[in-house]
């Protein structure tokens, strides 16, 4: 037990800081008085109580912070924060259940933006605007994860960029490097969130809509003041403004800090996942256009294209806010769209999926196999952009791939057990692991979660966390091994 | 082109003998006066002459077959042989299109067993046997080319079974070593095909379903002499027969060879995929059976686990027999036994998949990478058996695996693209692919491939024949880089 304190003491402060984060829903609900500011009182106070236990309770260990300790500390942040996150939404709303503000709350903090709520237009401006602000929050510590956390805890080969992240990473303990890092990296999140949310100002939003928009669209999250989504605004500027900074969003942050730190763009061109990302996504709008108008689903040429380009860029980057019922589309249309989001965005951005780098990596490693087959004596070395890709590396980045589609195999055959269709249960498990958020049929832009039974919702939930935390963080604290050591 | 000349001889010699096979079904069709017999004549000639023009045109060759040779001759051989396979079944159907015609005979050689036809009850014995036939020596080639010439190319890992191939293997030329191999597995092949057929026949089949049924079932091809598939015997015998020796040919045959020859049942014991292959399938069996039951979709118990052993044997093994139409039961149990046809049978039989061997190693790489995210120090050696997994054979079996599961999701979008639902072209890529036959909805063991496209059609075989050349040998083949050499 006494191994587990120093975990717990972080865990208690992580608590006590989100909190204090639930001050500013808060704050915009008394200052707006839109009924909802007792929905909060007893949640920070739960919260910050619950914290403070914790944190008293690990006071008590002799060490501290080991990388070892960052499984269980990044599974229990992520599978406890939401119990929390949910609380506004239960005290606000009597009627949702636990599973389903757990689901929200979970949905909010993976960056996923699947929702059970309806009726969101008429929501109290603080309830939307804490549904967006767990994407935000999520999202700061999403990048941490990706580009300190996961890194050093080598997940699904992510050690690959422990020599290029930005910060030292010299030391041997592991809260001064990881927060050295964040440092940097949020500076440039909360820049560009500032830009975002004047750019959808100015390109026609009300004021709070462009904030909450601005924390969904950063974060890659996707939930919106509308049940319509973002169809409800129907304006291109607003949908430009979207497109470029979820394009944005979906790009290494520590490319971003680089070329900002030494005021060069330089970083943007030695990063080998951009130039994959936009090919990838520059394909897709112009074969999807042509197919969509070739089939005869649009008549018009520039509406095709913008539906297009937007639910292009929306899914593969994982943000998942739509403008369209894309589900009215061929099935072909909406399960490209859909694919996208399991592997297109960028490794240390707020996006899901697989990560373009270990898209790279598989096709690099697949065109290997076909060179050794004709000539079995040849040696080829398989290259990331300047960085040679090491046999651990690449075993790693397998086995997560492979781990990756087993989870969805599995969790659509459990969800299929459980009585829902199968289109139903495998895109709701894709849309959910790759944390993109909509799916098909039921569950797609137009419908919503709230359909599924309690089971399905907890399956649902845990997909959304298992894709967040990259499949073995969670798997690792899951086995008997982890508790014997 | 000169230096395709060795392959050109040696397929018109594969396609002359091609050509004599015919003869036992003209033989067949002439003693029993079915009026076929017309049907073969012709196609034998065709046959015939083309292999002795390519045998002529191959006999320039300077050199002899070389192992570089071997990925050119056997996706020409599969891809080749069921256009003349098909001609009997165009000549006697003469309204059968040769799309369908070549899906039907690339169904039979590739021992998939999915079918385009119907009123099978009043075709003539030897169209019958002529189908059935095809799988047996599909299956024949199949064992061939899984244990001896796969492992020489080096695809998805079987390099790792070279040194267990039973025969001479040192020579560099290709074809006494895999002559030498292929005689002592054929013995095996053949022996147990006689018994399957003694004991159909004293389960109470008549003779000719006996032979025929004995030619699908350790093809694990899966072509019957009834619409209704072995369900028009309903025969409890019969049945148990068919789960006896479908299991058997779901046994790599280089293990029969080494029990038979040694004449001690050790090697069973020692093959490292058996005891996963038994076990899969017992656990399948058990929760099955109870999970229909306490669905309520038997209330017998004995019928509940008579389907559901007879269905999880036949497409786990990817045999395909179908005695009841299991796309009755919930969504669940159908999409499971579809999935065991992806990896349960062994790697050295005549079924199809990923097979056990791969789906064994990649277990293990994944407890592999869970072990070492623990202890990152660690050195942890993988084994299959009494084997190390090298480094390239890892690498091998992953980029095999992810190449297969591309594929599955590209040529399930492709048809989903052609119009096709998303549950019809999943779960039919997914029977083709597999080689195991019926798929799901419209293509489960009551419907049949009848109602796709022509396109579809094509694509579905070409499924067939990527999945029995498990993907990298015709793959290889496709690539510019192949014919630059
Ligand atoms: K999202
Ligand atoms: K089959």
């Amino acid at each position: 037990m006494q191994a587990y304190f120093p975990v717990l003491g972080v865990l208690g402060m992580m608590l006590m800081l989100f909190g204090l984060v639930m001050g500013f829903p808060l704050a915009v609900s008394f200052a707006l008085d839109d009924g909802a500011t007792q929905a909060y009182d007893l949640a920070i106070l739960a919260t910050f109580v619950t914290g403070l236990a914790m944190w008293l309770g690990g006071r008590r260990a002799r060490r501290d912070l080991r990388v070892s300790d960052g499984f269980l500390l990044v599974a229990a942040t992520w599978l406890i924060t939401p119990v929390f996150g949910a609380l506004p939404l239960m005290f606000y709303l009597p009627e949702l259940s636990f599973t389903d503000a757990y689901f929200e709350a979970a949905s909010g903090l993976t960056t996923t933006g699947a929702t059970v709520l309806t009726g969101l237009d008429a929501m109290p401006v603080s309830i939307n605007l804490w549904r967006c602000f767990m994407h935000w929050v999520g999202g700061m510590g999403v990048i941490v994860l990706m580009v300190a956390v996961l890194p050093l805890l080598g997940i699904g080969g992510r050690q690959i960029f422990r020599a290029e992240t930005p910060g030292p990473m010299k030391e041997s303990s592991l809260t001064p490097r990881i927060a050295e890092t964040a440092k940097g990296l949020w500076g440039v999140y909360v820049v560009l969130t500032v830009a975002c949310g004047i750019a959808l100002w100015q390109a026609g939003m009300a004021p709070w809509d462009a904030v909450i928009h601005a924390f969904s669209i950063m974060g890659l999250g996707g939930f919106s003041t509308r049940d319509a989504s973002l169809g409800a605004f129907a304006s291109v500027p607003i949908e430009t403004v979207t497109i470029v900074f979820a394009l944005l969003s979906g790009i290494n942050y520590a490319t971003h800090y680089l070329a900002l730190v030494h005021r060069t763009p330089r970083p943007y061109g030695q990063d080998p996942e951009l130039r994959w990302f936009f090919g990838v996504l520059a394909v897709t709008v112009v074969f999807l256009t042509v197919y969509l108008l070739e089939g005869g689903a649009y008549q018009d040429g520039a509406l095709a294209f913008r539906h297009v380009s937007f639910h292009a860029v929306s899914l593969a980057t994982s943000l998942g806010l739509a403008t369209y019922d894309y589900t009215l589309w061929p099935m072909f249309a909406q399960v490209w769209i859909l694919f996208l989001s399991s592997f297109a965005a960028c490794s240390g951005s707020t996006g899901g999926g697989i990560k373009m780098m270990r898209a790279i990596i598989l096709y690099k490693q697949v065109h290997r196999e076909i060179v050794r087959s004709l000539h079995p004596s040849a040696v080829v070395p398989l290259r990331l952009g300047r960085q040679r890709v090491s046999d651990n590396v690449l075993h790693a980045v397998l086995a997560f791939s492979f781990m990756y589609m087993v989870s969805i195999v599995s969790l659509t055959l459990i969800l299929a057990a459980s009585g829902l269709d199968l289109v139903t249960a495998f895109s709701g498990v894709v849309a959910c692991i790759n944390n993109a958020g909509p799916g098909l049929a039921a569950l797609g832009p137009a419908g919503n979660y709230q359909g599924l039974g309690d089971f399905q919702t907890w399956v649902m939930s845990f997909a959304m966390i298992l894709g967040r935390l990259e499949i073995f963080t969670l798997l690792v604290v899951l086995t008997p091994a982890f508790w014997r050591r």
